[in-house]
C-alpha cells in the first residue's frame, strides 16, 4: 500500500468575515485556521496521504433551484452509502460526505458575502463575486490527493463561516454556478454535467417553491428572475457547452394546447467521444428512434409517455440524445423501460429501477429528471472505475506518491 | 400413407367461347373435356387422390396492374421452387404451379368473355362478370384435395379458353379481383391478403407501363382508370375489410414538398387474432415505434428511409401495423433491418435478406414492397405447417379420405 505519512491541508486564503456569533460552538476545530504558526503546526498532525486512489472530479454546473441537492443524493446512492454533512460544528456546512464520495457546494467560493455584494452591486452569478483562484487552487489540491481548508458559505446569514476541512475523496463533486466557467477548473474535470432548466420549467419551480412554501409574492419572483436573467445569460448557461452530458427539463410536448410544465420532456443530451464515458441507446445505436411503450406492458395514463432517442449534435460536437416525455404511473414497470436501454452501465439486471424505487420520494423519481440523474450516477461509477483500472496499471500511484511528497507545508 | 387410387376431375360447367383457331395444337390434353362421357372416363384415369395432404387456401386480392405477380414469384420462391405455367399446351395459361403451390388466377372464372363484357356493358370487375359458383365449387374441391378442371381466361384474346387440369397442391393461393368478395369463397380462405395500391401510385405504374411499354396516350390512361374507378370502388376496394394482411403503397413522406411516387411509403397491415399468424414486430411487441436506421450500419441516399411500428385498428379490429417509407442504397445490409425485426417466420437468421438478394431484379426489392412480400411468404409458410402438424394430430387425414372417397365421379 502507497500511503504517505503526512500531508498538508491548504490553507485559506479567503478571509471569513462573519461575527463571532455564526460560529457556534466550533471553536476548537476551527482553531488551526486562526493563526499561520498554529494553522501549519495543525495541518501536518496525523493525516495521511491517500496516494493510493486517485480522485476523480466531477463538475455539475446549473442555476439555483433547479434540483441539483436531489441530483446529488441520487448520485452518492448509486456511488455508495448516504451523503451527509460533514463532522463538524457547522450545521450550515454545504458540503455532503458519502462513503466514496465529496460534494462541495461553489457558493463556497464566493468572494463577497451578500453584503459585499450588495455594495458592488454584483450577483452571486457575476464571476467578480466568486474566488476562482482558490477554486482552482483547491479542486487541483484535493485531485492530487490533497486535503484542504475549504471556506463556508452561509446560505442563512449569507457571511462567510470559519473554513471546513475536505479531505480528498474518491470522487469529489463540484456543484454550483460555475464549475465550467475557468479553464483551469475545467482542466481538472473528468466528467461535467450541466442541469438546462427551460425558463418555463425554471419559473414554473420558483413559482411552487417560493410562492407556496416561502410565501414570496408572484411579483417578487418575477422580479428576482429578471434580475438575475441577464448574468445567467452572460456567465452561467455558455457553460453548456463544455459540458460531457446535459440534462434538459422542458415543458412536455404530450399537451400540444399549452405549454404544460406539470409534466416534463427530459432530455439527456451525451457528447460523443468522452473518455471512459459510453453514451445510453435505446434499442439500436446510432438509430433514430421514437418510442411510446405505453400498452399492455406499461400502464399510462393520460398523457402517456414517448422516448426518443437519436444522433444530434451539441454546440457542433457529435452527440446522442435519450429523451423522456411523460411520467410513470407504476415505477416498478421501468424494468420494461430499462430492459430496453443499453449501456447503462448497471452492475446487475434492474439496477436502474431498484435505484428509482429505493428514492420514489426523491422529486422527479416518476420522470425523466429522475431516470436520468441515476443513469449519469450509473455512468460516473463506471468513470471513476476505469479511470482507476487503468491509472493503477500505468503507474499512476508512484507518481502521485511523487507529488504527493513534493507538496510542501503551507 | 393415406392416397385415394382413383380421384374425380370437377367438370367445367362454363362453356369455352373461343373458336378452335385459339386452341392451337391441344386437342388431345383437352379431349376429355368435349364430351360427357369422355370426360367421365377420362377424369377417372389413373389420378391419385392426394388425401394425405390437405391444401391450404390463401386469397390474394387486388386490382390489376398492382404488382399481384411480382408478389407471387416472392411466395413461390419462399414456399419451395420456381414457379411455372403448367404443363400442358396453353400458352396463354393464368395459373403457376411450383413444387409446393399453384397460383390461380381468379380472372379465369370470367362468366363473360371481353366481347360478353362489352355487350352488356359490364367491366370485369363487376361480380356480374364473374361465375362464383364455380369459382366457389372448384376452390371447395381442391381444398378438399380433388383436382378440377378449371376454365382459362385468355387475356390476349379475351376469350375463355378450353380448361386446364388443376391437381390440389399444399397452397392454393387463388388471386385476383374478387377472391373475398363472395361469403362462401372466404370461408374457404385459411389467409387472405389484400394489395392496396393508393390512387397517386397506382397512376404513376400505370403511366409507366402503359404509356412507355405500350405507347398508350395519357389521355385513354385517364379515361381508362376513370372507366374502371366506380366499380373498383364498390366492388374490388370494400374487399380489404375481410383481408387478414393488407400492404398499402402509398406516396413518401420523406419528401414533403410533393406527392412523390417514385418513393414509396409501404404498410403491412396485420390482422391481430388470426389463427396460426403472429405479427411481425419492430424492437418491441405493442409498442408505438418510428426508426430511422441510417447512419453507419446502413448506407442511406436521400431521401433516407423511415421504419414505423404499433398497434392500430383496422375496420374496427385491433391490427400491428409494420410500415418502411423510403429505399435501400444496399440490399446486403437489409440483414441489419432483419435483425430488429421479430416473430418473422424465418427458419435461419437472415432468410429474409438472402430471399430479397435471390430475387433483387424483381420490382420493389429495394423497398417495402419486395420486403413485406417475402415475409408475407414466409409468414404462409409457417402458417401452412402449423395447420398441416394440427391436422395431422387431429385426425384430419382420416375425414380427409371419408370425403375423398364419398366425391362422386361428374
Amino acid at each position: 500500500m502507497m500511503v504517505c505519512s503526512l500531508y498538508p491541508a491548504l490553507r485559506v486564503t479567503t478571509p471569513w468575515s462573519c461575527s463571532e456569533s455564526h460560529l457556534g460552538s466550533c471553536r476548537k476545530q476551527l482553531m488551526f485556521c486562526v493563526s499561520r504558526r498554529k494553522a501549519r503546526r495543525r495541518a501536518w498532525t496525523g493525516v495521511s496521504c491517500s496516494a493510493e486512489t486517485r480522485t476523480v472530479v466531477i463538475g455539475l454546473a446549473a442555476d439555483s433551484g433547479c434540483g441539483k441537492s436531489t441530483f446529488m443524493r441520487r448520485l452518492t446512492s448509486v456511488l455508495g452509502g448516504v451523503a451527509e454533512p460533514p463532522r463538524g460544528c457547522n450545521a450550515y456546512s454545504n458540503t455532503l460526505v458519502g462513503d466514496a464520495t465529496t460534494v462541495i457546494c461553489l457558493d463556497d467560493y464566493h468572494a463577497l458575502d451578500r453584503e459585499g455584494r450588495k455594495e458592488k452591486g454584483v450577483t452571486a452569478l457575476d464571476p467578480k463575486a466568486n474566488n476562482f483562484d482558490l477554486m482552482y487552487e483547491q479542486v487541483r489540491a484535493l485531485k492530487s490527493g490533497v486535503a484542504v481548508e475549504k471556506p463556508v458559505y452561509n446560505h442563512v446569514t449569507g457571511c462567510l463561516d470559519p473554513p471546513e476541512l475536505i479531505r480528498p475523496p474518491n470522487i469529489l463533486f463540484i456543484e454550483g454556478l460555475h464549475p465550467l466557467f475557468d479553464p483551469r477548473i475545467r482542466s481538472l474535470l473528468d466528467f461535467s454535467i450541466y442541469l438546462d432548466i427551460s425558463n418555463e420549467v425554471k419559473f414554473a419551480w420558483k413559482i411552487q417553491r417560493d410562492m407556496a412554501e416561502r410565501g414570496e409574492s408572484l411579483e417578487s419572483i418575477k422580479a428576482s428572475i429578471k434580475a438575475r436573467k441577464s448574468d445567467f445569460d452572460m456567465y452561467i448557461d455558455p457553460q453548456k457547452q463544455y459540458a460531457d452530458a446535459i440534462i434538459e427539463v422542458l415543458p412536455t410536448r404530450l399537451i400540444p394546447e399549452k405549454s404544460a410544465t406539470e409534466v416534463l420532456r427530459v432530455r439527456l443530451v451525451m457528447r460523443e467521444g468522452v473518455k471512459h464515458f459510453t453514451p445510453v441507446y435505446l434499442f439500436d445505436e446510432g438509430s433514430t428512434i421514437s418510442w411510446t411503450p405505453c400498452g399492455g406492458k406499461l400502464s399510462c395514463s393520460y398523457p402517456g409517455i414517448r422516448f426518443f432517442y437519436g444522433p444530434d449534435t451539441y454546440f457542433s460536437d457529435e452527440a446522442s440524445v435519450l429523451e423522456m416525455d411523460g411520467q410513470f404511473d407504476r415505477l416498478d414497470e421501468l424494468i420494461y423501460v430499462e430492459s430496453h436501454l443499453s449501456n447503462l452501465s448497471t452492475k446487475y439486471y434492474g439496477e436502474v429501477t431498484q435505484q428509482m424505487l429505493k428514492h420514489a420520494d426523491f422529486p422527479g423519481s416518476n420522470d425523466g429528471t429522475g431516470l436520468f440523474q441515476t443513469i449519469i450516477g450509473l455512468k460516473i461509477r463506471q468513470l471513476y472505475e476505469q479511470i482507476i483500472a487503468g491509472e493503477s496499471s500505468h503507474g499512476w500511484k508512484r507518481e502521485q506518491l511523487r507529488r504527493c511528497l513534493r507538496l510542501s507545508p503551507v
